[in-house]
């Protein structure tokens, strides 16, 4: 389960959720070893010790590339130090997503990039499924920005990470589902609207996630106002054109996945159905992801990958 | 737990999800009797003997009120020989639901036509929660007609039925999350829009219903166009206002409802937040139903109630 | 739902899931008027506002009776002040049920000495099962006591409480499953074997729980070594004979319960089957209960309506 | 995801939970290609087309290992031809599995004679984890023989199968949880029996299985009676010595297992606890495996490993 070869990487925030995605999906990488890895909580994780935040200080040299899963808010300085220390960092934290300092890490979109940067901020979960599921619509011009872009997610309660909350409790979410954030309240919010305005121009994004009882797993769907009828067909064919040569992104054709086609997978999956009974264009997009894998310590995988010249989908299952 | 006096009514398929709950409800209720009620698999429930639906046609004169829970298709003939014998009816399938032959039991709509009713059609779980959610702005013509309404819902499992299918085992289901219908194909969409225009004129609705890991409940979020801005207290006053006198509507302050909310209660519970960064106002509704209850068995013995004139609440907690 | 005629009583540490389940009980039993309830960390309940303990000293005066769902240590203290201030007390902690102080509210074992009681300690959950479900054949002398009898316990994850521990997240406790006091370490069970041996003398239990991925409900199975051959009717003939009269025990024929079958219910449903293939006569026995109904909350207002001379299954379902 | 080199294999019944595991296991096992799969209710499963069984007749030579995953009863006619067509046969049905005809593949004990086998008998999941967990007290001699030695165990739905019935819908299994073929009465039992007789002579098993609301894992706790006291050290080390070379077991030290530790993984986790306050010493080993896994399709690829000469583990995570 422990390996000593290949290149030395280090996890800060080890125990969480992603953290612990991430080091499963490291024990298992051919091509790195895991040098440290840091918890508050903590003190064993699949057999590695883990070590407080505070003693990872005299250790970066020990590691080539630091994964970041600390909180919002701690990461960043974090972030800081092991940059300065000389290590390359993939920062899975919200800290600097809107921020020049970091190459975003939504690796079908900034692939070029990453090869020559030093940090690079991974999206978050709800914008990595939000925004590939629509970029190709984005990019082709068929989006109507005069009119809002609509997208309800669901995701697991992992999302809302391992700290004991009563409202996160088993007693408290199985046989319910909620919604949050309602009105536009979102912290992800700028992070889709970024990338989507970037590509179609400015428009009305609204945004609503939810919590489901399930473990993991994020659900998107999302109503798409078009400047011109699209057939099932063609609609498919924009996605299955822009995203062919994508090892990590699967388009459907005549069916919209569900949570299952995504899990323990660093897989996007997407579908397109036209909208019928409406006087102007719509197609909705139903996009899957497993919130841990792509949405959060396989896609930080996948970003190492591309920055160290590794097979872009080296230790991951996709 | 079996009475023997008061009102006698039958229910012709027991068994289902919404036919055993109708039975558990009509046990608790003080002014009924159940005379008979039918299945085809089931044998006994709930202290009673289940017969053959074939066998309810001697049987007619024993009840004076007759619930249909039968499956969809079978339900209208069995409904007609049941009106023909004298008995009124409460049908919870959709076979009448469009039909001028039938009262459309939205009870909170049509309360005024029940008592001379002689077949009710109760409505659909999902048009129940999309329409009373958003009526009372669909009234005071504040929805912007011109734009698409959007209903993204929620139902537990047991809205698919409780006949034996491989999508529908627990292996399946659970931790799992799905859209069906999508792009306007559910047959509950005609529903939702003959309401809502009546109401407000033509609009369009999109519906997207998905299937929860979850036993019962509905969740509906709806985003909903607006003619002009509206803060949440004003929001919230127009629903407070027309739901003011409701025993089976509960209209939130300041949060939006959830399914634990309303899970075993014949209530709808709604809440409603105007939607921030948009730049033509908008206002995202939240309603929640048990499915079982306000969604069918619940609003099926309101309805009884109004048409016998009974308290419109009688056996039913809200 | 907020009554205020009927006897006046109060709950300590209301917010809880046993506490809520009890204010929702009082709330609709009609001979009884909650007085104040406490909690420490919510301000509201089902229309009640809610105080901190320590501002009920003022007010023991207001309630004819107090139940206590405090925690374990927290709840002899607060017993004792109500007791002293005239009030008559059911403790749903454990802290007095192995004291002489109380009486022990197993309603089926202690009725008689209810309505003079003053301080009634109400028992534990899994004990409330294990007791009651093999009771008639302690009774009946056919226990062979120089075998262990074996208990194997499953609980849903109310009888963990509605604190916030990292354990009971969904995250940790859905698709898990996994057995705890292993090896006769649980507090439970002195209260257990103590009710047997007075039945049958003296004998080893081994008794060992298990933590259900259930919102509530206690499943126990027992292996019962007899002292002779037991029947499948004569065996199931002693349960039935010794329950024919108690309106909360409800004893299958050829049948055993499930989690189901007394989910929201103040039952205990029982079911046995002699043990094929082994050399020595045992019998199984299956009980199962609601925790927070049988098992806490609605035990507790079976255990009032005895002692204040209610019928004994006033506001509650069995 | 489909490979054509490596040894051909074939796998009947594919479209079962333990056939899509055992297509996937066999998808990521680098020395093997599947050369066909039936199924008769679905024709694509991960990259392969599913033909019907009846056209397997004409394609024997294609595969030199065939796994039948067909149900108890149509499986050991299959079997037989494929034999005769001169494959090698690894059955997971239960139809052989106390015949002369094939070797029992309960690998930890039968592997010696694995390489000459032509017809494997897949062990059932509960023995699986009954048998290996309590294997060293047995050959140890110090199981106490006249006692019975008790199993409780709980499996989750997978373990039931994929075809669609009533009692394994998602309403009917979430939130309950139930014993089965309660008093000895389950087909799996003299797997068991026969094993632990083998290594310790007669003694009374007296198994119960319950059906967790989970999609996979097997919890067994078993009550072992003894012949002497055994400190918590000793009966550690009995259990860590005899499977200090087993990469496929994982003895715990001073905590038992959960589901949690097992599952997708070809491992069976054990914990051992002696039981307090009783008068003659017991044990209690908990043990937990994916039944999917160690207990069907895992140990199935783990048998043929050790059939082909290819390293035990290969393809499989332990």
């Amino acid at each position: 389960m422990y390996k000593n070869a290949g290149t030395p990487v280090a996890v800060l925030g080890a125990s969480g959720y992603a953290g612990r995605e991430l080091v499963g999906l490291l024990n298992g990488h051919p091509d790195v070893a895991l040098a440290f890895a840091t918890s508050e909580s903590e003190s064993h994780l699949d057999g590695h010790d883990l070590i407080p935040l505070a003693d990872a200080e005299g250790r970066w040299d020990d590691a080539r590339l630091v994964f970041s899963c600390l909180p919002h808010g701690v990461s960043a300085p974090a972030v800081a130090r092991a940059e300065a220390a000389g290590a390359r960092v993939v920062d899975l934290s919200a800290d600097l997503r809107l921020s020049d300092r970091a190459v975003y890490g939504l690796t079908e979109v900034y692939r070029a990039a990453l090869p020559e940067a030093n940090v690079v901020a991974n999206p978050g979960c709800y914008p990595t499924a939000s925004v590939l599921s629509v970029l190709p619509l984005a990019r082709a011009g068929v989006i109507d920005t005069t009119r809002p872009l609509i997208i309800d997610a669901a995701s697991g309660v992992s999302g809302a990470g391992r700290n004991p909350r009563r409202d996160l409790l088993f007693g408290e979410v199985a046989e319910d589902f909620k919604a949050y954030s309602v009105g536009n309240e979102h912290r992800h919010l700028p992070e889709i609207t970024r990338q989507l305005t970037a590509a179609a121009g400015a428009m009305d994004v609204v945004f609503t996630p939810h919590l489901l009882p399930v473990r993991r797993g994020i659900l998107v769907t999302i109503h798409v106002p078009l400047t011109r009828e699209l057939g099932r067909a063609e609609a498919e064919s924009l996605l299955l054109d822009a995203y062919a040569n994508e090892p990590c992104i699967r388009v459907l054709r005549g069916a919209v996945p569900q949570l299952k086609d995504v899990i323990h997978r660093n897989r996007l999956a997407i579908g397109a159905v036209p909208v019928k009974h409406v006087s102007r264009p719509m197609v909705t997009v139903v996009g899957a992801i497993d919130n841990l894998v792509k949405g959060a310590a396989g896609q930080a995988v996948q970003n190492m990958n591309v920055m160290c010249g590794f097979p872009e989908t080296r230790g991951l299952s996709c």
